[in-house]
This record gives C-alpha cells, structure tokens and sequence, in this order.
C-alpha cells in the first residue's frame, strides 16, 4: 500500500526527469467561479500527462534485474505514452498492448517513443491473456495503469508539488478537485495532501455517467459503470476504481462532482483563452467542476487539476466552437 | 542603459509575483529540428505573455510618488494587459489609450483587468499628442513598451531563468532564439545571458516582411519595415527596433531568422500537439526558425522563447488546419 515515504521516495527518484509543472491562474476564471481558483497543469508533463510520472516511478523503483528484462502495458492512451518514455529513458523495452483499431497516430506516437506495439483485436483476442503470454515469454514485467502501489506514489509527486506552490501562494485550506478514471492521481494525490497539506480536501471529479468512483465512494464498494464507452472524455472513463486506490479514496476524499460534456468543452475553451494551455476532455473534468459548479463547495480557494492535454484537433476546435 | 544588476533587481522584485515558467521539450520536435529543442513558454506568464515582466518591473520600480498617480501606456495587445494588471497589483490607476477600431474582446478584456480605457479614432486623433495631454492633466507616467530600461530589465528576467534551467538540464552553449517586437525581450535575455550563460547565442526572429531589427543588425542604423499591418504575427511587427535596445543588440546578437507565415501556424499547430500549449503567430516565430531552419544554424541545442499566447479562436483554428 503507498505512503507517504513512498511517495517522497518517488519525488526523489524523478528529481530532474519529471517536469515540475507549475500553479497558473486567471483573474478571468476567478470571476467565473466567484472564487480563487488555482490550476495544476499536468497536460505539462513529459507525454502530455501525469501519466509519466506514475511510469517513471513504475520503473525506477522496481528491481534492476527486472526492470532490464522489460516492461509490458496494455493501453491505448496516456498510460502508453508515459510506460514507453520512461522505458526508453532507462534504457529498457517497453511493449504496449493496443487495440489494432486504435488511432493510427496513437499507435505511431507510442512507436515514435521506442515501445514495441503489439496490436490486438479486440472482438477475437482476449487482451490479458495476450498480454501474460507476452509476459511470460519475454520475462516482462507488467505496469498496471493505476493498481500499482508504485505508480500511485508517482502520481502523489503531484500532489507534493501542490503543497508546496500552495504554500507559496498563501493557501492553506483548499478544495482540490482531480480528474478520477482508476483512482491513481487522486488517492496519490490525497496521500501527498494528508502529510503535507492536512487542511486540503481532495474531491474525484468524472464525466456524468461515468461516476464510478463518486458512487463507489458513497456506497462503499467497487461500482462500474453502466456503459464503457461514447463519452468525449476517452482518458478517464476506466469502468470501476481500482483495488488499490479505492480504500485510499474512502479513507481520505470528501465526496465528487459529475460533469456534463457541456461544461467539459466549457472549461476547454476557457483554459485556451485564459490559461493558455490545451486541455484533453477527460482532463478538464475538476477544472469543470471548479468553473461551473463551485456554488457546491464550501468557501474558499479551490485548486484544479489538469490530468492531460492530448486531444484531437477536431475536438479541440469542437471545444473552441469553431466549425468553418 | 539597463545592465544586469538591473535585471537581477527586477526579478528580486517580481519574487512571488511573476510565473517563472518551465522549460519545456519533446522528442517529436527534436526529431523534426534534428537537434534538441526547449522551449520557454511565456504564454503561460500573467496575462499570457512576457509583456507583464515588463510592465511589473516597471511599475515595482519607478519612483513611489509617481507610481501613486497612476500610469497611462498605448496598446491593444500584450502591452496593455500587462500594464493593467501590474498597475491592479499595485493597487494604482492605469489608463490604456486604444483604438475605438480594436477588437472589442481586448478593449473588454483590458476594462475587467482594471485599467480605465481611453479609445481614440486612429484617422482623426494624435495618439501621441492625445496620451501627452491625458499624462500631463492627471500625471499619469508613460510606460512604454520597450524603450525604458526597467521594462527591458523585467523582459531580462527571461533570461535569468533560462541560464539556471539550461543549466539544470546540463544545457552550457545553446542557440537562444526569441520573437522580436521593438526588441525589449531579446535584448534584456541577451543582458542576463551575457552575465550568467556567456557561451550562448541570441538571435532575434521575426516574420518575413517585418524583419527590421534583423536589417538593423545588419546595417548598423535602425531600419523600418515598409509595412505597418497585414501580418498575423501582430504581437511584434513594430516598425523598428528601439533607441534603448536596438544597441543592446548590436552588441550582444548574432544574426536572425525572418520566417513565414506558413512556418508560423506549422509551428503553431507542433507546439499545440506536442506541448499542449497555445501560442499566438507573432509568438511563435523563434519556434518555427527552431523547427523549420535548424540547418542555417551552428550545431547544438537551441532555446526557443514562445513569447505570448493571445490568439483568436479563429486564427488559431487556421493553424490546426480545421477549417469545419
């Protein structure tokens, strides 16, 4: 289970390799909400996520002999991306298990990174099966998108970082609103934020019908949801928190928001004009939240986190409101 | 004449209130420029360029009475916000003298950031004669937007921060290239990296067409572009170079790049895809020479300032190729 000591650990490991993103925010989004509102930027990050952060603490913090042997993901996203840099960057093999009907650029993409692509069909192959034998006859190791003790301490780096920038701000109490698929970044996050910013609430923010983690949190087990996909917010619709992150979540997060798409290409536009950043629809959820619904939380500073900023251009125009 | 104990008193004193922005980078534009490439977002900066810098040290620096009456600064763009936000800082007036023909979302934008707008009629009005007579009644100090040492002291802050992270990637010589207006960033990062990062080379870059300080360079006097308007890159097609900063320059860079239109949204749509961040065109200049004319270059990395990223949604859609 991830502490503390295991998140600083994962802090101190990617001194220097990890980007430390910054705190932006705008007098315009301010307004907006009626409050101060702070964002983390994690579409920033090394392969437009935080994803790498979790994957660089996958790698550098397992066992040399097995780390030299090679890494296995199965992804199509942002968890691809992020095994495949930090792999390349330790010098080791990564394979990546995607779906043969996947983006062609995200295929090329994680080819570009150094990761060796075995595609799969998704009606005829059965994926973790495909993916043990690979395992087993290359001796690779699997990297779990967010079921990994370790790749939940890497996500925590960034909730230290928002201890520390919020302390340079002046903010001692906020609420902390993060975008949740399996629950890696938030129950990190609120690992970090327990030793280092007790006053800090930490809050899962999901696409409306996609609220697995908001109920699981409510009822107190492992909810999925009803549908697995059609939602704009492709990185963040994971079926059901994960095992390990959920008790984390139940132990230390305050309840969620659920936003409509409506609200998700809101904020989009609005992190363009205003912060300047190019936000993904899954990772615009807790800004979402903190720009159109900060009427549901208690007074105060709010801090968003921005998960990701890889998106289509067509979305992104979408979101811009631009059609010819 | 600004110099670096100058430049260093202007970042003691925009501590805390500046962004120092990261140094960001991506294998797929390394590839495409076959060298690496970093690039010093200062979109992500308040107000979403360096202009603020600028204005802040400005502001933080002139004489305590002055500062009490006010300030009064001419622009549309950049310059105008970054004045009005400083001058709201610092809890003093600013007066924005703008055109009644400017886009009506920069004259709002400008008023919510505090500043009182004063718009003139380009044809009928003296702008100078105009901000003259509004100074001299309320005794408001003029902040120009390049040609005053503490502005370009505040630009140098750039600099600073690009010597100690450059040095943090084990960065020693680089290629340092910077969009150039009137020529207060390049010549202020050129002061700083004289002073800290001595073995790198600035080179000014500008839109074809709008070369005048790269002409200046060459001749030694300073020249002016032939035209006034008709170029995306708005932010930096200022007639000349400045008196401050014109000789800065001469002493302090190696020759610069004009680039295209074309180079302008490619880059663009690059820094969009592979940074996730927003630039405007005229921020976007020193990218696309980085990107697009590597090979006029000595070898070895390059440093590409990204100067502002204050972009239509409609110009910034053309850059991504949407077009509906």
């Amino acid at each position: 289970m991830t502490n503390i000591t295991m998140i600083e650990a994962a802090a101190q490991r990617a001194q220097g390799v990890a980007r430390q993103t910054p705190m932006l925010s705008s007098p315009f989004l301010d307004e907006i909400a009626g409050r101060r509102v702070f964002v983390k930027p994690e579409c920033l990050q090394h392969t437009g996520s935080f994803k790498f952060r979790g994957a660089w603490s996958a790698l550098s913090g397992m066992a040399v002999d097995a780390r030299a042997r090679g890494v296995i993901a199965y992804s199509s996203g942002n968890h691809a991306q992020g095994v495949a840099l930090a792999a390349r960057m330790h010098g080791v093999r990564a394979v990546i298990l995607m779906p043969s009907d996947a983006p062609r650029v995200k295929i090329e993409n994680t080819r570009a990174l150094g990761a060796e692509v075995v595609l799969h069909d998704r009606e005829t192959d059965d994926r973790d099966e495909t993916g043990a034998r690979l395992a087993a006859e290359r001796g690779l190791t699997l990297v779990k998108p967010f079921d990994n003790p370790l790749v939940v301490a890497g996500q925590g780096t960034v909730g230290l970082e928002i201890a520390a920038q919020a302390g340079e701000h002046g903010i001692g109490t906020a609420q902390v609103l993060v975008p949740c698929g399996g629950g890696g970044l938030t129950s990190g996050i609120a690992l970090a934020l327990e030793a280092h910013a007790p006053d800090m609430v930490v809050r899962p923010c999901e696409p409306e019908g996609f609220d697995d983690t908001i109920r699981s949190l409510r009822s107190g087990r492992r909810e999925v949801n009803a549908r697995r996909g059609g939602s704009i917010c492709d990185a963040i619709i994971t079926p059901s928190p994960g095992e390990v992150t959920l008790p984390i979540m139940q132990r230390l997060c305050q309840p969620g928001f659920a936003v409509t798409e409506g609200d998700v290409l809101r904020a989009m536009a609005l992190a363009f004009e205003r912060l300047r950043i190019v936000v993904e629809p899954g990772g615009a959820v807790a800004l979402a939240a903190a720009l159109f619904h900060a009427e549901a939380l208690p007074e105060g500073d709010v801090i968003a986190v921005v998960s990701g900023g890889n998106v289509d251009q067509a979305v992104f125009a979408r979101a811009l409101g631009v059609r010819g």
